[in-house]
């Protein structure tokens, strides 16, 4: 039987070097040396068993590459660099030593391109389902970090690529936007950004609240994705449906004093008041309904 | 049926300013302005349900007292300061709104007294049991980090508080020896420190590991917890047993070039070589065997 310990040992020598880091994984903390002109960038997300993965459908090295592509996503939102990350892993009984090295892997595979190391974690074993959770550091390196509160009445919404369907595999297999985000950041234009987790429908109305603004969306500018439109086949309801309201995308949404930005798509107007409206083709308007992703509790 | 984002909105109207924060939670990561003095200090740690707390005996506030106090602790291990902290919770599907204010407040209860807000986190429902995670950062504020690897042949052993029993209470309501540990590191005389989460016999080999160095530990020195005695009256293990195995102490466990230290017991000394032993009143003299808390996995 393999010991938490022995775990711990192999991370320590899979890491790969960083100049941030003064003292790594091994002591009850890690030690860096914040450069003194950045901005310090800091969050977590987890993903549960039966809620963000399948153990069933999906293999260990890819739950870990979600879970830390998740925190990088949150990195591309604000339009930081991804600095170094922290994790946790409740291990039920049946996940093996290598087990958690595919998942350890996985999370390096992900966040390696960055340059960002994982500089501390802990790992447990229990009767209860899979949790990992990855905390993650970011750093401004010149940019100025991008806010949900900027948006401002005439700016255009963007989405970056197509929504919907994301179940299908791509809750899994993303990508996480952070050049697109460093390059759109660059234009000195947007105003408003996060990452689509929750579903646009959801998500848009964070950017609303913290602007005080309204928003009118374009159905027919919506690009959907080609998972969108094969789930329609199956369950009968509209790809815009899916688009609107899946969640998972992991893509970016924006606002921007311009008309248009080079690897996003213009799918409608930031406005003044707090109405958030869809406008199809036909000119029918209809309030858009959030409908994507909310976790739930007792009151 | 309250929503994760009523939950939010809750947690934004409890928080406390802090001078490092410039993005308070809200957006996708919190934003903050590091000092340029001062390292960066980063770590996580979680607690399950089942393994570190028992929702049928302890109270929803402690419990998340004690997962901030966890890694309070750590900060303790490396004498720095705590300066911020992201927390995330599994919420089984039986924890009200108000049950999650508890854990919330909980957390506060415990970072409060150090100025440590909680600038971000990760709230979701599901269908295990719950799992809370916190990780911290720390500043260094004029002291340099206390690591594992620094105790040298001579130096005396410490421990700043009686050990064992911790199971009748004490891993739940113990208070994190943050003040203790910067006082201590002040002297300029630790040479290496950890807080005792997995047990005497299991941390001191951590130490002894990390600087190359064996250790003698005086049974008769060591402080032994009144609660050590009251489990051995009831389970017929020696006192002794209890205060070198049992863990969750958090209590410092250090190494000085110092007979004495202020708030500390000197327990050994640290020796040349690679071996552990517990010398007895009587001379006798056998190795400490580890067999503190370590999670295991299958291999």
């Amino acid at each position: 039987m393999a010991g938490e310990f022995d775990f711990i040992d192999w991370v320590r020598r899979q890491q790969a070097g960083s100049d941030f880091v003064v003292v790594p994984p091994g002591d009850d903390l890690a030690v860096l040396k914040w450069p003194a002109d950045q901005l310090l960038l800091v969050g977590v997300d987890q993903v549960l068993e039966g809620v963000h993965f399948d153990r069933g459908l999906h293999d260990l090295r890819s739950i870990g590459r979600k879970v830390m592509n998740r925190n990088l996503s949150d990195c591309a939102a604000m339009a930081c660099l991804p600095a170094a990350a922290v994790a946790t892993v409740a291990a039920p009984r049946d996940l093996t030593l290598t087990g958690l090295q595919e998942l350890f892997l996985g999370m390096r595979g992900a966040a390696d391109p960055f340059g960002c190391p994982v500089v501390g974690g802990d790992t447990g074993a229990w009767d209860g389902p899979l949790v990992l959770t990855v905390s993650i550091l970011g750093r401004s390196n010149g940019t100025s970090p991008i806010r949900r509160s900027g948006a401002k009445s005439g700016d255009t919404i963007f989405v970056s690529g197509p929504l919907g369907g994301s179940i299908l595999g791509r809750h899994i297999t993303f990508s996480p936007r952070v050049e697109l985000a460093r390059a759109l950041a660059a234009t000195s234009r947007v105003s408003a950004m996060l990452d689509l987790s929750d579903g646009l429908s959801r998500d848009l109305p964070h950017i609303c609240q913290a602007s005080g603004v309204g928003a009118r969306i374009n159905a027919a500018a919506i690009p959907i994705h080609a998972d969108a439109l094969a789930l329609a086949g199956r369950d009968g309801r509209a790809p815009l449906e899916h688009a609107l309201h899946d969640g998972e995308d992991y893509e970016l949404l924006l606002t921007a004093n311009a008309a248009s930005l080079p690897g996003c798509w213009a799918i409608g107007t930031i406005q003044a008041g707090a109405t958030i409206e869809l406008v199809h083709a036909d000119g029918r308007t209809e309030p858009l309904v959030p409908r994507g992703w909310e976790h739930h509790f007792k009151t």
